[in-house]
């Protein structure tokens, strides 16, 4: 076997159980193991490299555990941290579109429907429906649990970026009205936290992080 | 900046907000983001790499939400999920220890404890509590929730040693003994799900992964 870099074994080695619904529960598991592949344009807070849409998604269930003092409706935890774990799970096969990406965000609706379409597919369907209703909820941004979600999902790269010099935005060149755009789930949501993204886009731009 | 492998950034450059209870959460959360850097045995199913915490973590949440079906007592998926993403959280502070090193596992309880301390005491109390309890409950393997966790917390890295030629196994010159005694639970709690296991362990023995 070689160690690095290759993928030197794989799915062959899959033995059948036997077992339609859990052949497909096996083998779903391993595709999806795929999410770590996905990179996303935010830094680790130890700015050793990119994060991968697994990680993105565990740390903002995390913070779905604690944050709920600040939602300006009751939020259910359970339910919201089913909504974090699986809120980007389309890009798997669509891929990952930069928050800050004009063009890419045209077409992104259509194509994580049909990334949806193939990659769900693949569970047993009233299995796949209730992944999709999870991530079209949180898509649609109406429910308190969604909105909550949307929160988290823009407070943690949000946090990164602080702690990183910016470099997301950097890398963009991207303006803070652009910034306190996708922030406005928040300062609806959460305005307690607001105040502290308040402070600290004035401080990014201070800094020369964001444009003005 | 330096863009890789160097620590350029970081926590000198958090704002406090003003709400000493938000400063925890920002804080922890920026913590927790270490969960990245601790790696386990288990290499991903590509290959490529070993993976990490927060990717295994997110990993066992998904499968969560579509194993419930294999359960020999009613779970309750939204607290399962929870669980999931937190029971290993404390290896932040206290590392992996590897399922198969008797030595590492003489002392883990108490390493593990301390780890808590450390590591929850960084939330306002009465979360830090909730969090805590959800890991002693999963640990303590009694609940259906936590052994609908712990199943999964086992069926994972096995399958992904099925798809890498026994990588972890083979590292570690592991038995069929061993770990047949660390698949008692799914045995026990997923008795369709460990008629796959027991084919693939003797699948295993037949290839050289495991000593019979």
């Amino acid at each position: 076997m070689e160690e690095m870099g290759v993928i030197a074994m794989g799915i062959n080695d899959f033995l059948r159980s036997g077992n339609d619904r859990l052949d497909r529960h096996l083998l779903f598991t391993a595709e999806i193991d795929r999410m770590t592949e996905v990179l996303r344009q935010t830094l680790l807070i130890n700015g050793s490299r990119r994060e991968n849409d697994a990680e993105h998604s565990w740390h903002i269930a995390v913070m779905a555990l604690y944050f709920s003092e600040y939602a300006s409706e009751k939020v259910d935890i359970g339910r919201a941290v089913q909504m974090c774990i699986v809120h980007d799970i389309v890009e798997i096969e669509a891929g990952d579109t930069f928050a800050y990406d004009p063009q890419g965000n045209k077409n992104k609706a259509e194509r994580e429907k049909e990334a949806a379409d193939i990659l769900l597919a693949k569970l047993p369907e009233d299995q796949g429906n209730m992944i999709r209703e999870l991530w079209e909820e949180f898509d649609a941004m109406e429910t308190a649990d969604a909105k909550y979600a949307a929160c988290l999902d823009r407070i943690q790269p949000f946090l990164h970026n602080t702690l990183t010099e910016g470099h997301t935005w950097g890398n963009g060149r991207v303006s803070r009205e652009a910034v306190e755009k996708r922030m406005k789930i928040v300062r609806e949501f959460m305005p307690e936290v607001y105040k502290w993204i308040n402070a600290n886009l004035d401080n990014a731009v201070a800094k020369g992080w964001l444009t003005s």
